[in-house]
């Protein structure tokens, strides 16, 4: 019987050794304090989570792939104001009811199975495997239903008995969301504004009762046809929006819950956001893209005015991590689809995996997923201890100074990993997807390009991943800024980390501690020659200012946009190098445990290391004319503007 | 009023500069004494070819590209044995019919306007730009022609009166096609033959009046609706496949003629072809293809029995060339979209084409772009003039037997430069066409996943290039051997070479021509490497042989398959590092004579030299650990075959 879990030996080394389960069961059961009794219910617990992904990995398998190509060619279309589903799809959802498998994450004192979001995010690249479009519908329940709890739990309107959740600010919602009755969506981008935030123009307004209402348009928003809307909205007016500060304009941000609809007492819906229309796309038929109007909707204000950024963050940086899941079901599938047809299809004598060009192919694909999987569950992993070690230190109460101290400080190592690896995670993955279904067409041959072989529908649907949720080049500049940032704020932290990674290249004992610290000092020298560069360019630019103002726009007055011209044309090159790094760390921390794991790291590290050698070399000898000439052109482009 | 050609400025150079006419006038004017007046009449041909791309620049931009979405919506569909098309394409081919358009290069004593074919392919990238599937079904009309006009008087069946033609052998079908009356097809893939034409399974068979009949299937033909299908068919049984010879089997196949139907004295049809079925693809929706059955269909043999590899290779070298301007039509579509987008799209206080990472990836594409015409223009002109040279040498007398072997050589040159480039062309175009047109889809942000704005379409439309008439894979397999025969064949040419590069990288007075020469270097380099390699072992395979074996093993014993292991696996690399020292030759060799191409060659040089230094780099660290691999599983696979 088909099971997506079963058949992937590498999920089963994350279940059975690659997750340290200890501190996450402890975190997800609320119990800090990790007796010593412990490690017994340890592995019953664990035991309940494989069986849950077991149970997921029939299901989807079995019912959800062949739907997938059903749900594809009918697609959702809109009808007297209601989006129409395919019955096909509906059967699904229906299904996923029965499980149950929207409470997966609920906490157990709110009816939920109380499981950590990294089984939710396992069973993602599960279900994405099969059809990522109901992937991408089926968490806008589940995952809604977490982020009301967790906004709620943050603004303090959750209440709590010791760690016991007895009661919170949208229990009804989540309730329905977590039956499987309704689903939530994120509501974000607007016609002219996608990665630029600032520029959003949908308003948030109180009346002199203090009732919220929100107006504006949205488009591309995923499972719009939904009830419970996140909606950031302007509530205070932007400052100095499209000069030289990025972060203008995100401070007048607010963060709203608005219901789609009521109910009157006949059971008849009275809509208060308008779905305009559906998008057509080139994929991803089973996901609902909608523009939506909001027109003086009813609305509830989530924390504090013009937190309204730092609150989507939050959403966003678990959604990313969920399409970085998302991809990885994506890859599996476009490599398994390759790799069975390639063994069975005869060229010159022999199948084609024979060949050795394809072979390579095939080689890489399976490599490139084991290093995606470890970024995407060492993300996971981190992202979600982070956040709840945050919540309990600032929000259970009954605990002792030292004790919300050690967990702050905890919270905020692991956001560290978290954040570090998110944005290399999303774009890795994201891309790969892409690479991938490509390459299995190319697999195909002109069966590849033919509808009945479901080759081109898995590249039509990952083509939206490098897209939503932030662009795979907004993932670059992420986490270029993030990086040089760093190195700017601690230059002495660097030039140490510098030496040891050389260091560690002549001298490490493991040949790959060597390799993975030669490949970690090729993208140290990346980021110096940036910022070095950046530096020059800076420097440069004061030659115009009296000597006085130096020292201060030297040391002080940084403007990313302004000063990081080099850098913003290397992000994407740099940001490849960073995963490959990431990748190769987190791989050799494995071997380091699981010997097995070597094989891994080696078969990653011989592309890698021809890669980033390859991207320094663009990085330090590519880009000066290009920049010289957007240089030259700029007095007539702000006039044009 | 929108123009494809004269909004073109890199298409103006190459008329005005960069393609060097009189040869090519003269040959088609089949004047080959080549007279001194011919200065006035030169040019006033050439204004005459540009006044007809003008006139296709025209059509193609008003007419064809709004019919190409049109197109792209409704598809072609079967309906009692016969394909229907959508209104909106009959109307787009009737127009071509009223242009006269079929007739281009048909000569002048048939009818024809007597162009040569390099206009008729600059036409191809206008067509492509606007639509590459109407191009497409375009190209099975002139081309076909073409093509039975070039097959006949290669097998000796079109008579001459001096350089005049006065019959030939196809002359009604010729006439029919080139009016617009009917099209033809090229018929060779089949369900388990694509790459691998030895694995062909339809038969020709003669009955015993000598009368030809084709029996098989064919799938994948495009525009298999028509009347007039050359078909390759063997005759005579296939001779070791399979085994250790790439070529057995190839010598068995013959070449047909094969009219799908004939009418009666009613002008009903009667089909010989029976058209299964239209596939449903991904794209491409204007170009029918189709899955075929021959039944005994009545057929006309072309040249002798076990000849049809060769004359399928000729069709196969032009339809090649014509990928690549298809797939330079695309790149312009797609480069021109995202540039007119990311100039009005602002993000962030500016239109995002002033965005660093979109002004690279505009840049870059632009480039590019200039690099596969500069390939296109050059394969296009050898190869016409080594046909044309060709034919005249063996089949137009009265010539003495000094100007034969005059020609001959021209034809052998010109045919050594076109075979060079023409695997690199297909390779380069097609892979870039899909790059370009995701892109360009990546440019649009969601935008570009939604139908409206057409550039989903344009990327669906470009993933068939790098697939039919030779995937990539194939096109670097070909590119490969042909570099790799040539060292073996002569190994003192080859050390010359590499000694000539080195020094002109070192010692040449221009540093274009220094940075060329080093790129051609580090391609000679992997050449060597990867000769060596396959040598090495080859040494190694014979160790257990007796030693009297290993002489002969050694110098005469190839086998291209067991042998080349290595270099097959990095064939694409290598195929990536040769289109780039073409591209950069031939740009040279324009810049020297048009100082304004050095721009170019610049703006090409700067991204190719760490691209070839990096191929290089994979080429001699990677493919040792996953070849070990694959030697090791053989005994188990050889098993399973």
């Amino acid at each position: 019987m088909a099971n997506y879990f079963d058949d992937n030996d590498d999920l089963q080394y994350y279940f059975d050794k690659g997750i340290d389960w200890g501190p996450l069961v402890r975190a997800t059961e609320r119990d800090l304090a990790g007796g010593e009794a412990g490690a017994a219910s340890l592995a019953e617990t664990v035991d309940g989570y494989r069986q849950m992904a077991q149970m997921v990995g029939t299901f989807v398998a079995q019912d959800v792939a062949p739907a997938g190509l059903v749900v594809d060619r009918e697609g959702i279309h809109l009808d007297k104001g209601e989006a129409v589903v395919p019955k096909r799809m509906q059967a699904i959802f229906d299904q996923i009811k029965a499980l149950d498998l929207h409470w997966l994450c609920v906490p157990r004192e709110l009816g939920g199975m109380n499981s950590p979001l990294l089984l939710y995010f396992i069973n993602t690249e599960l279900f994405a495997r099969a059809d990522v479009s109901i992937t991408a519908h089926h968490s806008f329940h589940g995952g809604i239903a977490l982020a009301m709890l967790i906004f709620s739990i943050r603004e303090g309107s959750t209440e709590f008995d010791g760690a016991t959740i007895t009661k919170t600010r949208f229990q009804d919602a989540i309730e329905e969301v977590a039956r499987g009755d309704a689903w939530g969506t994120m509501c974000i981008t607007e016609p002219d504004a996608g990665s630029d935030m600032a520029a959003l123009r949908t308003v948030g307004e109180q009346d002199e009762h203090g009732n919220w209402f929100v107006t504006g348009q949205k488009i591309f928003i995923t499972s719009g046809h939904g009830k419970y809307h996140f909606v950031i909205a302007r509530t205070e007016p932007a400052t100095g929006h499209g000069a030289d500060d990025p972060l203008a304009g995100l401070g007048g941000l607010s963060f709203f819950l608005v219901p789609a609809w009521h109910e009157d007492e006949h059971g008849r819906r009275h809509r208060t956001v308008t779905i305009d229309r559906i998008e057509e796309k080139l994929g991803h038929h089973g996901s609902c893209t909608t523009a939506l109007t909001f027109d003086r909707s009813p609305a509830f204000l989530l924390g504090q005015r013009g937190e309204g950024f730092k609150y989507m963050l939050t959403l966003m940086n678990n959604a990313r991590l969920g399409v970085g899941f998302e991809s990885l079901g994506v890859c599996e599938a476009a490599y398994r689809m390759a790799r069975d047809y390639a063994a069975q299809r005869p060229s010159m004598g022999k199948t084609i995996d024979r060949h050795e060009m394809v072979a390579d192919m095939l080689d890489e694909m399976r490599t490139d997923i084991q290093a995606i999987r470890a970024l995407a569950m060492y993300g996971g992993y981190h992202e979600e201890l982070a956040t709840k070690y945050e919540l309990f230190a600032s929000r259970i109460g009954g605990k002792g100074e030292l004790e919300t101290k050690q967990l702050e400080r905890r919270a905020k190592q692991h956001k560290a990993n978290a954040r570090r690896v998110t944005p290399l995670l999303k774009y890795l993955a994201a891309e790969k997807a892409v690479e991938m279904a490509r390459r299995n067409m190319q697999i195909h041959g002109g069966n590849g390009y033919m509808q009945e072989y479901g080759a081109e529908k898995l590249l039509r649907d990952a083509l939206v991943m490098p897209v939503y949720e932030g662009t795979s080049q907004i993932q670059s500049l992420m986490a270029m800024k993030d990086a040089l940032g760093a190195i700017m704020k601690a230059p002495q932290e660097f030039v140490k980390r510098l030496a040891q990674a050389r260091w560690r290249s002549l001298s490490a004992r493991d040949p790959l501690e060597r390799r993975v610290a030669k490949l970690q000092h090729l993208a140290l020298d990346a980021q110096q020659f940036l910022v070095r560069k950046t530096a020059t360019d800076k420097f440069r630019s004061l030659s115009d200012k009296p000597l006085s103002q130096w020292r201060h726009a030297f040391l002080e007055d940084w403007n990313p946009k302004r000063d990081f011209a080099y850098a913003m044309l290397h992000a994407e090159r740099l940001t490849r190098m960073l995963t490959d790094v990431a990748v190769c760390e987190i791989l050799l921390e494995q071997s380091r445990k699981h010997p097995e794991r070597a094989d891994v790291l080696r078969r990653y590290l011989v592309r890698a290391e021809p890669r980033c050698r390859h991207l320094l070399d663009e990085i330090q000898t590519t880009g000066a004319e290009l920049l010289a000439k957007l240089q030259d052109d700029r007095p007539a482009a702000n006039a044009a503007e």
